[in-house]
C-alpha cells in the first residue's frame, strides 16, 4: 500500500501571495457570485461547478493512474533512478506545457494584462515560497527514516490530512462546519485504516523525536498546499497558466538545488538519465500531468477538494490493482473506504450556507 | 478481543407487543411531551433526560465491568460451568430483583392500575416472543461455527449494529435523520475496526450459507431488541418492573429449555452447578443488573442508545484492561475508537428536530 503515498508529495511539488490581500479578494469574489446568482444569472455558478469537477476528477484519476505506475515500475524492478533529476524534469515539462497553452490562448484572445507572461516584483516574489517549503520537507524525509521505517512512515504521512485542515483553518481563514470537521477526522482515519496491515503497529513505537519529525514535515507539506491556494487565489482574473509557469519555474530552481544536495555523485558519474525507462519516463508525464491538475484545484475549488481526490485515488488504485496486479484486498481497507465514503458524504452534507 | 463481544448477546435476552398499537402510543406521548414543553414545564423533560442518562450510564458500566470479568475469569482458566445454567440463573435472578423493587413500590404508593403485578392474556401474550428469538439464535449459534471460526464470528456479530438501525426504522417507524444514519454505518465500522487483528482478514473467505447464517442471527438478534422495546413501550406509564417480571418469567422458561436441548447431559451427569466459581457467581450478578440496565434502557430511552452503550463499553473495557490485564492497544483500536467517538458526536448533532 506504501506506494499509494509515495507520489503524494510530489504532486503538489510545483505551485507556491500575500494572505492579507487575498482575504479581501476572495471576500470579493464570494459577493459578486452572490450578487450574480441572486440577479438570476446562475449559469456563470454552473461553469464554475462544472470547471470544479472535471478538475477534481482529473485529479483523482492522474493521482490513481500514477500509483499504479509506480506499482508497476517497482514490480518491473526498475526504480533505479534519481528520483530528484525526475522531479526536475516533472517541473521542466510542467513549465513547457504552461508557456504552451499560453501561446494558445494569446493566439485566440490576444495579450491581455491577466495573461501577459511578464510580471511584477511584487506578484512573483511569494512564488518561491511553496517549493522552497517542499525542498525543506524532501530533506527532512532523509532524516525520518532514522526513527520511523518506511511503511510507518506511509501511516504517518496522513498526519498531512489534519495539518492541511488546520492550517486551512488558521491561514485562510475559511470555516468548516463542525460535520465537515467530523468528516475530516474521519478521512484521516478511513485512509489510515485502509493502509493497515500486520506490522502497523510498530508506528506506535515510534520516539519523541520521531513524532515531532513527522508532525513537522506533515506542517510543512499542509503549509506548502494551502500557501499554494494562497497564491494563486489572490489574483482571481490572472492567467492560470501565468501563476503555473511562475510556480513551475521556481519548482525547476529548487529541484536543481535538491539534485545538488543529493544525487550528485550518482549523477555525475552515471549521468543524468541513468536508469530511465520506458515507464519512468511515462510517470513523469503522469506526474506532470497531475502537478497541473493540481494547480487548477487550487484555483477552482481548494485544499480541501484537493485532500479528498487524493484520499479516494489513493482507494481507487487499490480496487484496480485488484484486476491489474491480482492484490487481495484486506478487511481493514473495506472499514477504511466505508469511512472514507461516510466521510465525503459528510463533507458535502455538512456543507455551511 | 472477542471476550468482549461474547456477553451482549446474553444482555439483552431478557426483555420481549403489539406494534401497531405502540405506533398509537407513542405518537400520543410524543404530543403530551411536546404540551407539556410548551406550557413552560420543561422539568418533567429535565427529569427524563436525566433518567435517561442515568440508565445508558449504568448499561455502559455494567457492559464493561461484565466484559472484564469473563477475561478474567478465561485468565484464571475458569470457564467450565455450562452457560445455559448461568443464563437461567441470571433470569431467576432478575426476576426476584423486579419482584423486591415492586414490594417496594407498593409499600410506599400502594398497588395502582399500573403496578398491579396481575395482567391480562392481552398485556402478557406478547412477551414470550423476544425469549424465543433468542432462544433460536442461541441454537443457531451452534451450526454457524461449521462455517466461520470464533474471531471470525467476532467481526460477524457487528452486523448487529446496522440490523438494529434497519429494523428500529422499519419496526418502530421512527426516523434517524441521515447524519444520523452515516454515524450508524461508522459505528458499525469503527466497533469492527478495533477488533481487527492478523487473523482478520479469514472472515473475508467465508462462504455463502456462512454469510447467510451470520445475517440471519444478527437479524433475529436486532429484531428481539426492537421488538422489546415495542413491548416495552406499548404502556408507557406501566411500571417497569411489572414489565420485566413478566419478560423474565418467560425468560426463564426459554433457558430452562435450553438446558434441556443443549446440556442436558452435563447438568444430569456433573450437577447443575458444576464448574461454578466466585467469578461465575459475580458474572451472573453483572449480568443480571445489566439486563435491568438494558429493559430500562428500553424504557426511557431506546435501542440506538442501547447500541451506542453496548458499543462505548467495548472500548472502555479495552481501556480498563490496558491497566488491569497489561493489555497492549492495537493502532486499529485507536482508529475505530476515533471513529466511534465521531459517530456518537454525528448521532447527537444530527438530530430531527
Amino acid at each position: 500500500m506504501m506506494e499509494y503515498r509515495k507520489i503524494k508529495d510530489e504532486d503538489d511539488h510545483d505551485v507556491a501571495s500575500d494572505l492579507e490581500s487575498l482575504k479581501g479578494k476572495s471576500h470579493t469574489v464570494a459577493s459578486t457570485n452572490i450578487a450574480m446568482a441572486t440577479l438570476g444569472g446562475g449559469s456563470s455558478e454552473r461553469t464554475n461547478w462544472k470547471r470544479k469537477g472535471v478538475v477534481t476528477c482529473a485529479l483523482t484519476i492522474l493521482t490513481s493512474s500514477q500509483a499504479i505506475l509506480i506499482v508497476w515500475s517497482k514490480r518491473a524492478g526498475k526504480y533505479e533512478y534519481s528520483v530528484t533529476t525526475a522531479n526536475f524534469l516533472v517541473e521542466t515539462l510542467k513549465c513547457a506545457l504552461s508557456l504552451l497553452a499560453l501561446t494558445r490562448i494569446w493566439k485566440n484572445e490576444g495579450v491581455t494584462d491577466d495573461n501577459r507572461l511578464s510580471t511584477t516584483y511584487d506578484e512573483v516574489k511569494v512564488f518561491p515560497i511553496p517549493a522552497a517549503l517542499y525542498l525543506f520537507k524532501n530533506l527532512l524525509q532523509y532524516y525520518i527514516f532514522a526513527y520511523v521505517d518506511a511503511p510507518g512512515y506511509q501511516i504517518l504521512k496522513n498526519l498531512n490530512i489534519i495539518s492541511t485542515g488546520v492550517l486551512y483553518r488558521i491561514i485562510l481563514k475559511k470555516k468548516l462546519s463542525e460535520i465537515q470537521w467530523a468528516g475530516f477526522i474521519l478521512l484521516c482515519c478511513g485512509c489510515t485504516t485502509a493502509q493497515l496491515n500486520s506490522n502497523s503497529d510498530r508506528v506506535l513505537q515510534t520516539s519523541l523525536p520521531g513524532w515531532i519529525m513527522a508532525i513537522v514535515m506533515a506542517l510543512l507539506s499542509g503549509f506548502a498546499g494551502v500557501y499554494t491556494e494562497a497564491i494563486i487565489k489572490k489574483r482571481p482574473s490572472r492567467n492560470i497558466n501565468v501563476q503555473n509557469f511562475w510556480l513551475y519555474v521556481f519548482g525547476m530552481a529548487f529541484n536543481a538545488i535538491a539534485i545538488v544536495i543529493q544525487d550528485f555523485d550518482a549523477v555525475a558519474n552515471k549521468g543524468f538519465f541513468h536508469g530511465y525507462s520506458f515507464i519512468t519516463v511515462l510517470m513523469i508525464l503522469n506526474h506532470a500531468l497531475s502537478g497541473i491538475a493540481v494547480s487548477m484545484v487550487m484555483k477552482y475549488a481548494d485544499n480541501i477538494v484537493k485532500v479528498y481526490s487524493t484520499s479516494v485515488a489513493m482507494l481507487l488504485t487499490a480496487v484496480v490493482s485488484v484486476f491489474l496486479f491480482n492484490f487481495h484486498l484486506s478487511l481493514a481497507f473495506f472499514l477504511g473506504s466505508t469511512v472514507v465514503s461516510v466521510s465525503v458524504y459528510l463533507h458535502s452534507a455538512g456543507k455551511l450556507r
